[in-house]
């Protein structure tokens, strides 16, 4: 099998570096291929717009899903676009591994699913959710926090972090198809003892070697909903 | 009173872009000083990391917080960013315009937070939510969807908008002690028809109007958090 690691942390030092170096080894160990793309060090260029096309397809007026649409047909998405997205296209398991920053991707990664994501190649037509282009691929999120799980949780200050990362699990991983395991957190690994993240190595490998069979986020399939796209039975 | 519009389209010929031309124009009408940040034109780098320093306190392992409170100490922040937080700190008034991509920013505007948002400068010590920098200042989004409204309720396929638009609202704005205006929501402009834009812009123009009177949303403030950050009495 195929994996992909998207990386977005700048400082090789650091716990994401580890969480990294530790998914490689854990995933070739049990014979997976595995691609990282280390956004920093590749200085991948987040930012989507003109740039991401050898040609426009309508100059006059700069309409980017347009764009990605005509660039899917015709083949001119930018170099660096095009090489992620090939990257992509051969993950069986996408892996985003990064530091939450303001509840969400640090822009270089907010910025590579603007580009990579792009619409026609990798939605479009009714090929969303759970009839995604990705359909039987699996995608989890492995990230770093600055406060501890308390505050993050139902009651807490931050608000619950199933809400905070649903724009990204839902909104980017689900809606592409993918089945998204549920994340792994290393809380707080700022004000952490060496002990406790030696700990969180070793649950993550446990969790690396069973991403085929875990059990993933139950989002629900488009059968649920109706032609209007609203839920059939609300669920409280 | 001082209104700064963070703007992230490509495309002056955009629907946000007559946004943008619409708040300035009404903002200066009321007698307000308005600076925009328009993101695309100054060629804004989102990349948050060691580039935002004009000198590293800690150069043997990057950690971009702690070089963000010292650099506030020391006033080391690099020009584009400096510049951005001297506009963010003397604006009354905080607009986001942008076209909603991924259920969130535009990663060149996401990283705009990464970057201005600083550790020390823009909150810290306590200073946060409504003991904020920020507390008594206001913010709002102003932003374009793909979709319509029906698929962003509360039983629509792609979620709640409120949901989508928390990391947003209370994780960035809010975290810094904004009180948070409803965002304005242009609907699915792709496919609106003359009149539409003309109706939105009318309202858009209503609510810029009545920004310093309106309602904000109701976060709860830090006094109904008990000292591990739980809310003390569940709002369900």
């Amino acid at each position: 099998m195929n994996v992909l690691i998207v990386y977005a942390h700048e400082e090789p030092k650091s716990f994401n570096g580890a969480m990294r170096d530790t998914a490689v080894r854990v995933l070739k160990e049990v014979g997976h291929t595995v691609e990282v793309s280390d956004l920093y060090a590749i200085q991948f260029n987040p930012v989507g717009g003109k740039q991401d096309f050898t040609a426009l397809a309508e100059p006059a007026i700069f309409k980017y899903g347009v764009e990605q649409t005509k660039a899917t047909e015709a083949g001119t998405f930018a170099a660096d676009v095009a090489a992620e997205q090939e990257k992509l296209l051969r993950a069986d398991l996408l892996i985003f591994q990064f530091p939450m920053w303001w509840f969400g991707l640090p822009a270089i990664l907010k910025g590579w699913v603007d580009r990579v994501f792009a619409a026609g190649l990798t939605y479009g037509g009714g090929r969303w959710y759970s009839q995604g282009v990705f359909k039987g691929k699996r995608a989890m999120l492995s990230l770093t926090t600055g406060g501890g799980p308390t505050i993050y949780s139902p009651t807490g200050l931050n608000g619950e972090m199933d809400t905070l990362l649903f724009p990204i699990q839902h909104g980017m991983l689900y809606f592409l198809g993918f089945d998204v395991l549920p994340p792994f957190i290393a809380w707080s690994v700022a004000r952490s003892s060496q002990e406790e993240r030696e700990k969180y190595l070793r649950a993550y490998t446990d969790r690396l070697r069973n991403w085929r069979t875990s059990e993933t986020i139950p989002f629900p399939p488009l059968e649920e909903y109706d032609e209007t796209l609203q839920r059939k039975q609300a669920v409280n």
